[in-house]
């Protein structure tokens, strides 16, 4: 199997169905000898394109596509399949399938060379594991720590006393300020910026502008975290902010000084987090959703895209809306902002003709 | 004309009213021997300065303006002008004009010097054409390919395998990962992000964290292209996320893995789109819109600022709101819900006189 | 009094409370003894924590906290205090006593070493006070000017004919570009981008694509001011694009083309600012609000996280809501949102039996 990856085309190398399926550890339904070379999504394909059937709604796609082949979630009926001509691949979960045969195919991230660049600069008194790697142009300041196998791409910044674990890839022009803490396997991507100063001041009044309110504290980031690229988190005023492990955060994020983000939680594209705000193990909030300041949201909790959460989430609600609402209600209520100005002309109408007293707002 | 630049006042060159007509190519109404040396809005003005009058509803300020001179789209009536004291130049477009007397006077972006600077890292197999300007700091990896006449300012970082086109100018600290590629003549203003992999998990569950779909994919940008600064726009799963030619991306922009955004498209400030989301040509965004995963948007749209796009618009429609709908329900629903409180208060007492069971919900 | 500040917790020197007292100048009353070492929020604390009571409302919360002492606004009352136990400081203002004390401890920011790093890239035309740091590659352009004790970190870019003045600390990865000012004493975050192009074009027809207009205004920050990290202040098409004296910006910020933000501004984090649009002196503006093109914020208005401002806002208002309505009526409005599914269905049971033609719009 050669890895050819060009930037016209992603493909798989060339395997046959027969060989695919034992790769996977899946069982075999149709032709052994179909070559493929490229994943598709069902509606799309063409040659030598897989795809994937991770559900039953997914299935009756599969008559009409172009894919040679599909991965398919056990359980799954897929009517029409005729196994001479395409092949059905049987796995536990076609997802994980999926990930699989992406891992295998990666082609990987460009690494600077090996050791330290000639152009990095290092503190004498800063740590840098011998197995790192530290790209052209990166800074690590006085007392910093590089664990093992971490990479810094290229221009990245490192402040002083900050703690960097093992086995982490920081993308370049990352900022770390100083005395912040990551754990070991994280990934950070490019221009993210951690630890610079919570936005915190004594509001100003005729006498004086606002004071600003020293932000002393730092952040600390558990271990598997992975951040998108130009995402901000803001050291705490004292103490700490704190991502817990396993947590993603996506790209233009930006969670505010003092929160606590517990472990396995999913922040999607362009949230923010105001100040002190916690969310629980789990947890996962949509895009482009405000928390407010100190708000509280539990464990295992869904907020949809767009969301304004203003102060408290119950564990395990799925929310939406502005605010933010239990699901069954926001759509209700939202079903019923869409149909607003015609039911209020509809009621102002019938009651005129009840009630002479009735005057709509508008009148 | 000498060209003067200074921090505190943008100047035009100092020119006669009756020269610039000529430059412009427009009729002259008015004073030849006007001098002007710079441009304002036509509330502003003072001496010396020239605005524009690009439609009707413009042309009634002219009386008052404390400008000398101003360019008038071919059609417009200006009333109250005084030939003997200010100038009206008429041409095609007050728009164009006034681009091409910026044009004339655009001071241009101060460049790093020609050839490759001394600090830049470039790896041996990268292939930089000799007419291309490399500024201090920047990184180009192994594979690389940067075209005739593109610059990048300085601590930009091009990833390995990636195709920078030619004509392109790369701001400081712009981040292209790896195998992007990038058409001819693009902006790409500071520290915007390109390649950044998508935000893409199988979801925890109580036996392990959420595990990493690798993102294989690229991104492909076509020609012509300007993004602003501190955007993202993250790379495919597999296949490509694309940028169609002259499409204009503003700043904070997030584009999500394997988004298709057309040709022509205008994305203002702080618009999200989610993974896989389509935009086709023509299209216009508002700032801060969100436009969900998978979610598709026609040809010839325009979305006003602050909408979220669910899932689907029809070309040609011009929609507003949360969720968006099309503009007349939209701004119907938006003035009734001004009036909401006031609107259910009267709806209520009326009722309760009529129906003696009607028992509103906030009793 | 050592300074001790490890990154796993953030600590006051060791004080006793009556040397604390007499640092604030604040009056004690409770135990002189009782040693303290770390600054905690009141539900919170332990052995050696100081805590705040900035007003009556937090004053109820002293009985149940594990702090042993506080700084209490004169006035305020606290029940339950045991003076041989633990320790209250009465100041004219507990909030303005804390900041004196995070500015005691407050460890600083690491800076680089003294004078021009030996690989940042200084155009000999640049000028370069001779107390300023200039940290590894930070790159600085023909004619620009930086003031005296200055600090640009790393990585840096200052563009031409630009001028920061003193006083001023520069994160790592700024980026000014060309013919930009900055006042005295200003703190900019990393990955800044102040004079980016502003986002204008002349829209495109069935002949040709949006035409670019040249961006060639500058931007003009005032002293005193803050800008947190990954924020984008564009350059004016012509003028000035203007941020006045005292303002803080927060993180992911947006401020449009030829926008003015008066003196003593609060921008929260994510706010974004169309083209032209302006804000008076004073005024407050929370976290994630859109302020659309050409509108115009009055001074010491007030403007609530999420809200999107059309067009106007008079001083001194306090709004909210979408469009920003004045908080009265859009807190009953939201009030009224959240029932609205139910008052919906109340209002059409009770109709369809009080008036045979009504016919709700979902029927």
């Amino acid at each position: 199997m050669t890895q050819t990856t060009t930037p016209e085309q992603q493909q798989t190398p060339q395997v046959r169905a027969e060989e695919l399926a034992q790769i996977v550890q899946g069982e075999l339904v149709g032709n052994p000898d179909i070559i493929l070379s490229t994943l598709a999504p069902i509606e799309a394909g063409g040659p030598g394109a897989l795809t994937f059937i991770r559900a039953q709604n997914f299935a009756k796609h599969w008559a009409d596509s172009d894919c040679v082949a599909a991965l398919v979630t056990k359980g799954v009926e897929v009517p029409d399949h005729n196994p001479d001509e395409r092949a059905l691949i049987i796995v536990d979960d076609a997802d994980i399938a999926v990930v699989r045969i992406l891992e295998m195919i990666d082609p990987g991230v460009a690494h600077p060379e090996a050791g330290v660049h000639a152009t990095a600069q290092i503190h004498p008194d800063a740590e840098i594991d011998p197995s790192a790697k530290v790209g052209p142009g990166c800074v690590i300041m006085k007392g910093a720590h590089i664990g093992a196998n971490t990479v810094l791409m290229a221009n990245a910044y490192i402040g002083g006393g900050s703690h960097v674990g093992s086995e982490c890839l920081i993308h370049p022009g990352v900022v770390v300020g100083d005395r912040c803490v990551m754990g070991n396997n994280c990934i950070v991507f490019a221009n993210t910026v951690i630890g610079a100063d919570g936005f915190g001041y004594l509001p100003g009044d005729e006498t004086r502008g606002a004071i600003k309110v020293p932000q002393i504290g730092s952040v600390e980031i558990g271990d598997d975290v992975e951040i998108g690229a130009c995402s901000t988190i803001d050291r705490a005023k004292f103490g700490v902010t704190k991502i817990g492990n396993r947590t993603k955060i996506d790209n233009q994020v930006h969670v505010g000084h003092n929160c606590i983000v517990g472990d396995d939680v999913l922040l999607c594209g362009r949230t923010t987090l105001g100040g002190s705000a916690t969310i629980g193990d789990r947890t996962m909030v949509g895009g482009a959703v405000v928390i407010n300041d100190q708000a509280r949201v539990g464990k295992d909790v869904k907020i949809a895209g767009g969301a304004i959460v203003l102060d408290e989430i119950k564990d395990k609600q799925t929310v939406l809306g502005v605010p933010a609402m239990p699901a069954r209600v926001a759509l209700a209520n939202v079903a019923a902002q869409r149909n607003l100005a015609s039911f209020c002309r509809k009621v102002e109408k019938s009651l005129k003709k009840l009630d002479p007293d009735f005057k709509p707002p508008s009148a």
